[in-house]
């Protein structure tokens, strides 16, 4: 309690009565003595993150991860499985309740003890009320209500975010931005998006759009369609997909000494190929992912001016699976960065990998649980141990 | 009281205890009652402005602009003169320290009397120590102790920032932004910078630099020297400076008609001339902005994407003088950007113009005066009415 006291800056009867509300809340208790420097052996408390469980999960173009965690932000168990975006939002919504509702019996678990839910979507999502707007690769989901949808499923508060800003939300807390105030987190997979902290907290945006870079026009090639239905897009023209069409339309090129014989057999390319062929010294793969690397990097270096974060963080599968993707963005960005933005700017692959969207998930509901305003409500209105009876808000 | 209590969710306790304390720092006063709708008249609680006074100022490139506030922010008096930022930090700060004292003087107030002072300056700062960090412009004040000299003189609390930065807080809080949580303030002047607000707070980024758009490359020429070093950057294609400097050199041209006496009589041109030429029809006038705006326009079109601003709000010379630049900048972020990320987004000239900088340094050190970190110092050592016994700290 005095250490609280000392590095909040608070008076030693404030901090002893808050305590006192967290401890009736459940949410603190009393640890074990520790060594003495001189005079009481001071106590330590212990955030009981056991008190309460939270579902989380994330939502790809192809596949659902689901899992629970306690408040603490501990992934207790976790699944992935496949699921498809485009059948719309009641079969996707059903097959996340199902996957939610395993995870609570095979932890023994009713669903009282759940205090919130969290859901990452491929799409930008109006976080105030939990639905997507205008999402390009979720049709029939425009405007429809996934918060309320889940939240009276599980009589729980529920929020809803884009999953690349649950990704970046998942490295600033728990990953490679840990001790960083400002942020970029870079997906480069299939598509390419981005999520953005600003001083600890997520930027998203007057429309939760936010982080949008794969929609950027970088080149002025009309024969270069992106699936958001413009042309010469960023996703476009160095996103995994592209990567893979372009390899297949050119591997009967002379270049091609790895990718040819494969797309001959009859196999149709995935970028993972291009990128194994390129790791084996495959010129066209090589080429092909050096070009990506370059164009990402560019449109890189433009955020790099604009917003002076002090880590990118690049996930998904390209940047997992290509070295050359990585170094020839690296050298692009900070060759054409200006040299102050730059200065101590850290560019390094995610650390959290699969689970980041769900750990940021995680750190999303458990920072809106415990706000201070709510925090305030269960404080005055005496909230029970166990499940809070709070109606979900933004 | 009533109705900070609803307002802010707090009990009728905690808003007559901290009410209480705001009085005895002089800070809030009794106001006159209103009248009732039943029962007891309420009492209005007035903010006592006029418990101190702070001095704000702001420096351009060869302008000085000075002031004094009290502390709800109203500008009691202020004034221009002019000042060459080339000179170095010793001359130039004497000559803030005079100006300062002379609106004491004015005042007829004692520099005890002064809770804080801010200062912006034309290039990046690094916020916490108050530092130029490699300013362009500012030949002799890299890393000079800006903060520490001025707190010094002044014996209050000191913040320096980025100029431009400044002016993006002043239309936040008192300007076209009053009810935007984020949004981008442009300044197209001689130079082209910007200041960035997410969620209503001001982004600096991880040095000080974020906001530095002018010089992001956009052209590859590398004829276009900037005067950062590097070669086509926007602010060396679409600034003031390169409108008037390629109108000099193009006047001799077929297609000007105004711009061409004026060279011919020996007249070097400023971006002004240019401005006025366009309104009257000059056809080279009208070419060179309407090219700069396309140019700063497509730069901006890639903040919209990746930042979702609800506002752009456009300051400087450049804006304020040129329909032809504000329209053709326009066309081109609405053309160009995400249709989600322009939905809603605003477009418009800075209301506060020249002022717009000084209320800023006055938001800016209010809000650090205010925090409440610093509130619960004063609260708990009792500090007395009059100026603060405080440190100056980040």
């Amino acid at each position: 309690r005095a250490h609280l006291g000392l590095s909040l800056g608070l008076g030693r009867s404030v901090v002893t009565q808050r305590v006192g509300a967290l401890m009736d809340l459940g949410l603190v208790e009393e640890g074990d003595a520790r060594s003495s420097s001189g005079g009481r052996a001071p106590r330590e408390l212990r955030f009981r993150g056991e008190a309460g469980l939270i579902l989380v999960g994330k939502l790809g173009a192809s596949t659902l991860s689901t899992g629970i965690c306690d408040l603490a932000g501990t992934l207790l168990a976790h699944s992935s499985e496949p699921a498809d975006v485009a059948r719309g939002p009641e079969p996707v919504l059903a097959q996340v309740q199902q996957a939610w509702f395993g995870h609570l019996e095979a932890a023994g678990a009713a669903p009282e003890r759940i205090w919130g839910a969290g859901l990452g979507l491929p799409g930008p999502i109006e976080f105030a009320t939990g639905r997507p707007i205008s999402p390009p690769i979720m049709p029939g989901w425009d405007g429809y209500p996934v918060r309320d949808q889940l939240a009276d499923a599980f009589r729980a508060p529920v929020w809803v975010d884009t999953e690349v800003n649950l990704e970046a939300l998942g490295e600033a807390r728990w990953g490679l931005g840990r001790d960083v105030r400002d942020l970029v987190f870079v997906k480069l997979s299939t598509g390419i998006g981005s999520g953005v902290i600003s001083g600890g907290v997520l930027h998203r945006g007057a429309q939760g759009a936010a982080g949008d870079i794969g929609h950027i026009a970088v080149v002025d090639d009309v024969t270069a369609i992106c699936r958001c239905g413009n042309t010469g897009c960023l996703e476009a023209v160095a996103g995994g997909g592209a990567i893979a069409r372009a390899a297949t339309a050119r591997a009967g090129e002379e270049s091609s000494t790895l990718l040819r014989p494969m797309v001959d057999a009859g196999r149709v390319l995935a970028a993972e190929d291009v990128s194994t062929a390129a790791t084996r010294g495959d010129p066209l793969a090589i080429e092909l992912l050096t070009q990506a690397g370059r164009l990402i990097g560019e449109t890189l270096s433009l955020l790099v001016n604009f917003y002076n974060p002090g880590l990118l963080v690049l996930g998904g599968a390209l940047a997992q699976n290509s070295d050359l993707v990585l170094s020839s963005l690296r050298e692009t960005v900070y060759g054409r960065s200006l040299p102050l933005a730059t200065r101590n700017l850290v560019l390094g692959r995610s650390e959290l990998g699969a689970t980041g969207g769900l750990l940021g998930a995680a750190a999303m509901i458990v920072d809106e649980l415990l706000h201070p305003a709510r925090f305030y409500d269960w404080a005055t209105a005496g909230t029970p141990h166990g499940k809070p009876e709070i109606a979900s808000s933004s």
